[in-house]
């Protein structure tokens, strides 16, 4: 492979984010472009959903404790959005690449830093995955909490939960309330507080060893109106799919069923229509919110899987790529044992872009905030 | 929902392929951007992989018995491409669309109807799904044709079957050269043989009974270099889900273990780096062959979850537009019991684009094929 | 060198329209992405600006006399767009492609034949120019049909004409009505009668002598509300030029004084606000209706520069490729001795484009027509 | 105009430019992605060409100083880039908003401030033009410095100069090595030292009678390869006139001959094809360099007008939109009586952004630049 190609780190078609940063750089930062004018923007605001991503209690999240203040650079005025771009930034400064520089030769298993190695000619910055790293999660967030600002003027909420971490499973139907009122109070992130507890353990228990746990998660989405969405490509499991790949360590997207229902048959897979309040919907949600690539009017219900945090203490089989040997590693360095708890509020603001973007370009969300006024 | 926004059929940003027709329109059709010039090119070469799509045995597929003979109308002088747009159609002949007029206000259940008429106001072709019909996979196959060409140049292999129908599993490690030598020789696009046997009965069951199988298509694509993909929002991974979530019927997409690594350990799940014939290479490949959104040089390997076919010959549950009243529907129509065979061409075509899209771009692919000269 | 680059032909974000075809090739062709569903549309009606571009008097036009027929492919249903995408073609008839096998080698001056060669290694199809062929203009007034169509919906008019051609020029100032009375009432697309006489006269003259002539074309669109465009690279000025520069031998755009304005002080050139019948509104248009890439409210006015046609009956220099050697050249072939009278209908189509893509994402124009309902 | 579109702030497709900050905000800043690997890089090879845009000499350029030091936020390790974005900003200093506070509700005529206030409700930042404002070229040039460098590894160079200001006309043919030696010497950035003094003179007695004056700048460029641009709408003069346009104040832009082509006969005009040196090429560059879209291997000639700065001294007649009735308007502020010298350098890094990611998007430009390591 003699040329390789390069980042376009951008998604969306008319609210479009930006990402810039790495793991062990000076920041990491995003451009919020396309935001319609008029909304109340804060940095509180931002702050606020970047806590849910911070760690909290350092035995089951990583060790690096970072700050994570964001600071906004553009596109606010008189406590709005302009209709300007927003740029946002959280500078690092809990930074060790000491690590780093003892292994760069010898890439880590089930981490990009040899792939990496190879497109970018050895250029990239590997000091913690660089601009690979789970750290530009952080900017994910920020990106995502204008959205949700957006969403929730139009009453559309975005709520996810840890479903399973190893194999510890969640209840899976929790409410609407259960769902808002439990997930944030406990380190996994989860809604059901009896599987909590035991993903806790798990989690804990998965590192005393040195080891580390996957799992799922499970997004569920209140108040989508009907038909948002593109047949084909620009369909709505196809953009949210495409942003929910696109957050390190997905290994799987699911939408109602999905698995499920390729063992199923039609007649128990489909969900009827019916009449409900004077309303057309669908008596049950087999199909997660999504025909043909439109949303029906029911909850999006998607999948995530997670693989096991591919950072673990114990001794792995690699090789030198200076001596071209196999060689063993072992990885000083921090990092979470399990990577889903964080990963909630990062899916969350992953299916926030995905549908303010949707959103703004069907009009349902307005060019300008005209109610906000 | 005031205003709802409209398609873009189009995918790809170098090598790309936009859509047109309808089930019961004139015709389905693609325009192929971006292709490189010199390629050796004809209509037989389409013609070929049309055929692997095309209805052979009517008891396990659609009655609608249609001849999808490409015409090409663009793009090829002297029998090879100019690197200019290459725009193909195939003619729609056998078209019923009676039984469609009939149950026009009933939306059916498991199919786009309802939000399409919510979202277009009413004014979509609301026969045989109009847009929305998996007949439009006959332009996505035309394409791939293309992408299949251009990818054999680089010697990179896309090779899909069927993994699952309803409950019936075939073997999963099936080499390549069984993949190439069975696959399109029976009319359930199995791999295995014994497999395959009990999936043309599972599927005429279930069409005796009037019901439909869902089932997985497994694809794997051999040669692709290391570094292919972006990090972020156009990893390999976001690039193929997104795509294949275009596919009609589509409700799960995963990668190497995908949802079963979420229930492993890093130490099991991680895949060891060695050398091996003096090259670095990964033992074992439960990464699916794609790590932080790049390709390691391994096979990729994706599952494709299909539901079950949304037609079926029982009465449904649904409501009447009109009297706003719940009724019942029962259609007569034409539809496959089973949409996985005819889905295993379309998943090689697919992949094939969204691989032949990023090395273009990359230049892995040049934009001029001197070799073929 | 070493790789060049293949073509994107597609234009616009939300509106999309995509070309494919070639001068000598079986037809030319475009599909249109994106059109709100609900607007009635019928071959008559793209047919009637097609007719506007025709050939209707050889003298002074080419002696290449097409049809250009229109053929609606796909996207209507009961005489209206339904959202899904809109394909038409044109088939070309009158093709005599035995002149350009006589002269593949040697490149004709003010052609693209050259740079095409070494582009695309020598695979491009080179009769008549293929995809870089004047024909193409066909495809962009069908999709300006479209376009047209719907501006009219929103009231507003795109209304180009002849400037000049060669040194002759037309009044500048001619009122809305007389563009609407006279330009498609001559030979020339000129609104000044005495104009249009002498413009006549001049290209008879040059192609009596084997010469050919340019000219320009001036725009103006009426009804454009306030604040269209975007700030930066999307501005209003900056997608009419892109799209003003993708016809063939276009060589300069300039809005309102243009050029001119170069040359005046700031208070001579800045239009004063005034109040007008309760509105705010700009007492002069120097500006051309656009401020800061966003309309102001008035008439967009653009001229648009047209090199004279570079095929010419005279003996030209040119290079003989295979023996590398200079050569001298005479065009057969046939050609229009003025390509501006063909332009004018092409310019109001790209004009059209452009303003109904940004219409169409800004939300002036909805996504379903319901008042045509 | 119930509804009006935001911004898409971002140019360019494989080198992609997004701009951000305001006029009276904290700070402008560019995040440049697809940027190759293994570019030596540093702050000061960015501040070197920002230090060319920067007023020196207060009596024609804006009282305003702004130190305008660039501070790089990521994509650089080891003095190279890595292949991930690259974010830069300068942090505003000298910003004084109270001029501005005075005359919200009076918008100022030949600026964009009427149509952003009806455009964004009302919400954009009305300071000093907000994100209208010319201090966004800043970030363009901050852009321009990284395509500049990677033209350079390709011997591609990039020449612009004021070709007049006001009626004042430089000689037209300078040499590359007059350019090269000239231009930066001289406070109008000049090529012609005589025509230079007449320059500055000129906008001196326009400052006196609060006056402003406009002008034009040449653009030529160096070294590019044969058959570069596409055909259509991604020709090569499409793309560099779409981000001319996005200048603040360019009202015109042609290439080569331009609207005086319109004026000649093809006999005229047509450019010869030479074998020179055993190389095929133009004789004469009536073209600029371009044909069909297409680079024609000689050098890149365009001319791009400015009109004069709007903001006069003056007394300017305008309107209160609190009150709805006429008013007058005195702009006290700090502005530049001519645009056009801060214009040179903004006009150089614009076009070699364009050139860089068509450059890149074709493979001339490697993704990772092996020579350089």
């Amino acid at each position: 492979m003699e040329e390789i190609f390069l980042a376009d780190n951008s998604l969306g078609e008319e609210f479009v984010v930006t990402l810039f940063g790495e793991s062990h750089g000076r920041c990491v930062g995003t451009v919020v472009d396309g935001c319609p004018a008029g909304l109340e923007l804060s940095e509180a605001d931002v702050q606020h959903e970047l806590d849910k991503r911070v760690p909290r209690t350092p035995s089951i999240t990583s060790s690096r404790i970072e700050e994570d203040k964001v600071e906004i650079l553009s596109g606010i005025f008189h406590g709005r959005t302009t209709g300007a771009p927003i740029a946002m930034i959280v500078w690092n400064r809990d930074v060790d690449s000491l690590p780093y520089e003892r292994i760069k030769n010898v890439p880590r298993p089930g981490h990009a830093d040899y792939p990496a190695m190879v497109r970018y000619g050895g250029f990239n910055d590997y000091r913690g995955g660089g601009q690979f790293s789970g750290r530009l999660t952080v900017a994910l967030v920020m990106a995502g909490a204008v959205a949700k600002k957006l969403l929730a003027v139009e009453r559309i909420e975005v709520l996810a939960h840890s479903l399973s971490i190893g194999r510890i499973q969640s209840k899976a139907d929790l409410t609407r309330e259960e769902l808002r009122a439990s997930v944030y109070t406990n380190a996994v992130r989860c809604g059901d507080r009896d599987a909590a507890s035991s993903m806790e353990r798990a989690i804990l228990q998965a590192a005393e060893t040195g080891d580390s746990l996957g799992g799922t998660v499970k997004a569920v989405v209140y108040g989508v109106p009907i038909g948002v969405g593109e047949p084909l490509f620009s369909s709505l499991d196809s953009e949210l799919s495409k942003a929910l790949f696109s957050i390190p360590a997905v290994k799987g997207v699911e939408f109602g069923l999905g698995f499920e229902a390729s063992r199923l048959t039609g007649s128990e897979n489909n969900d009827p229509l019916v009449i409900k309040e004077g309303k057309v919907t669908f008596e049950t949600n087999n199909a997660g919110g999504i025909l043909g690539g439109l949303s029906t009017g029911r909850e999006i219900v998607a999948h995530v899987a997670f693989k096991p945090t591919p950072s673990i203490r114990r001794r792995q089989r690699s090789v030198n790529l200076d001596s071209m040997e196999n060689t063993e590693l072992e990885m000083a360095g921090r990092h979470d044992p399990c990577v889903v708890p964080k990963a909630v509020p990062v899916v969350e603001a992953v299916v926030s872009i995905v549908l303010t973007d949707l959103l703004v370009r069907s009009g349902v969300i307005p060019k300008v905030l005209k109610g906000s006024m």
